[in-house]
């Protein structure tokens, strides 16, 4: 079959050995699969992120010198089953699932393996227990957002919100767009959003956000504190006037500097939620953190039940998801939209469509 | 009066003027005041500690070119009383008091402040309303760990334990010793404390330490791990086995380096409350938080309600404080006491005695 393989630091097209379904696996075919800012950061910097990967506690293990297929964020067809299943789904059902195949080696990461070719070729093996049919009336394009929506549903959860909370969301990629989903189906109110580009800025405000803010014209920060004003009837502290209303910082960048910033920019007591993949070493001074008292929780991922819940929000029209598509390609197109996703300003996601 | 009094970046003692008690304010005799980190800290590094908490959002408000008296862990006695008081407590009782003092110009850190004297002093100048009578039968040294003490309960009121949670405290000093104090309050258990010093291992145990770990001799997140292995009947994770129980890690060190150790030690979902007062840059790898899902908590000094708990809790017996005060100076000796108090092996707590 045809995928985009990455091979040598580069993207090519070739063909890989043809899948054949274990037992309680499934062969599938990719209808669709999104490009994640975690895929160009793999092609750039796979090195560096097998290694921080291993010294963390085991994420991306992979041979950089072996062919990866990757694609984590897809929608598919059933095609064949393997041994032992339950066949629940027929063929041409389609379907979603959580990018892991558990296989008889264990546990392996669709899209991040040598041996577990990801939604960037033709076909695919998922396991037949973690599949989610597509509800009748969601399009194909906006199932293949469910595992990026599940990112920002899984750290709005981690978020904790109070209905006293007012989010602000710093950066306005992927990871910011889907937690301003996320905070929308929640009902907080009002969502702040920054980004330096004029078109993230206005998917943010396509998703939900209430308010944006470009950085280079004024502080998020600052806008933030005009719209956390505590209301009339709030308590003194212990030794001041009362306090603004609390903070939920998203860190939807990811890059080394952005946390810095945020524990200079943030509140008394901010909750700071760091969703943005920094895979460097980045610099901070504790103190801004200690003498605010912030808290930071570092996220990942998201469950098997808040990877369900997405879709159910996709299907039920809860997320706009329409404007995040801004692309689409074959496999022969993959590794110039790795180069076109660079742009703030053209793309938010490109599905890629390796049946074309 | 005579005060030990930080001048030119040196301790020296000297007369200062007499203070006069203001409005609602209380002249007070400083029986006993201890020496804390934060205080060596100041007296080699005052112009960094000044500029990161202008930068910080307003702490340590000082100028390092006139005199600071410092001093706020302190027991005093009641000697006059300013206009307008109560007297609810009458000349030559004793008490504690959050080292603030509420006068015309605002709020002014006791002990850190160029124009209200901490407890290196003969005399201070306290709030009435601020000060907690020294219960009958708790000692003036011991009431005088008060302030030290509280903000170990802080720190783990912050942590929001669950009876499943296993404690590891990183660092022995008063911080850690005080953190060991209140989690051995809160019932948690098996508490596990890391320290490089055999004196400090001994306070964590004599505190109420289960375990401690010298880490030159091995490691304490593998200790912790043989300690916080699942119940038998815990339940299996999404992908895996069942997860270990949750770590409250308490980072107690406050050196630039740590935070990293702890992101790379501290098993999946740890919460790490860093209590530990850094206040130089230091450099983290994210990613180890954000594979791991960790948790930081930032923590600083205390509520009112946890500082006056503390006390009651010293007067209940329920901390183990005598092996804490391991000297006492008069003011003539602070200098020396600073020296001293750079030796782990040697000192925990010095208390000053500025009327010897």
């Amino acid at each position: 079959m045809r995928a985009a393989v990455m091979r040598d630091r580069k993207l090519v097209v070739d063909e890989i050995p043809d899948l054949v379904p274990g037992p309680g696996q499934v062969l599938v075919k990719t209808l669709a699969c999104g490009i994640c800012g975690s895929d160009l950061h793999a092609l750039k910097h796979i090195d560096r992120m097998v290694e921080t990967g291993r010294r963390s506690g085991g994420a991306f293990v992979m041979d950089p010198a072996r062919d990866i297929v990757m694609g984590h964020e897809f929608c598919v067809e059933v095609v064949e089953h393997g041994e032992g299943c339950q066949k629940t789904l027929k063929p041409g059902a389609r379907a979603c699932s959580i990018p892991v195949l558990i296989g008889a080696g264990g546990l392996s990461p669709v899209g991040y393996s040598n041996d577990t070719p990801g939604g960037f070729a033709e076909y695919m093996l998922l396991n037949e227990m973690m599949l989610l049919e597509v509800p009748n009336g969601l399009s194909t394009e906006n199932a293949a957002l469910t595992e990026p929506m599940a990112v920002g549903w899984h750290a709005v959860a981690k978020a904790n919100l109070t209905p006293e909370d007012v989010p602000l969301v710093i950066g306005c990629g992927p990871v910011g767009l889907a937690v301003i989903a996320g905070l929308r189906i929640r009902g907080a109110a009002p969502i702040v959003a920054a980004d330096f580009s004029p078109a993230r800025r206005r998917l943010a405000e396509q998703m939900g956000a209430h308010v944006v803010v470009d950085p280079a014209e004024g502080s998020p920060y600052k806008k933030w504190e005009e719209l956390a004003q505590p209301e009339p009837d709030a308590p003194a502290t212990p030794f001041g006037p009362p306090a603004l209303k609390p903070a939920a910082i998203f860190e939807c960048v990811g890059v080394p500097g952005v946390l810095q910033q945020i524990l200079e920019g943030a509140s008394r007591g901010a909750r700071v939620i760091v969703a943005g993949v920094c895979m460097e070493k980045d610099s901070i001074e504790p103190f801004f953190g200690i003498n605010k008292e912030l808290n930071l929780q570092f996220v990942l991922g998201y469950t098997p039940e808040e990877f369900a819940g997405t879709l159910r929000h996709l299907a039920e029209g809860e997320i706009v998801s329409e404007p995040l598509v801004t692309g689409k390609v074959g496999v022969e197109g993959v590794a110039d939209a790795f180069e076109e996703l660079a742009s703030p300003e053209r793309h938010a996601k490109i599905l890629v469509e390796p049946w074309r």
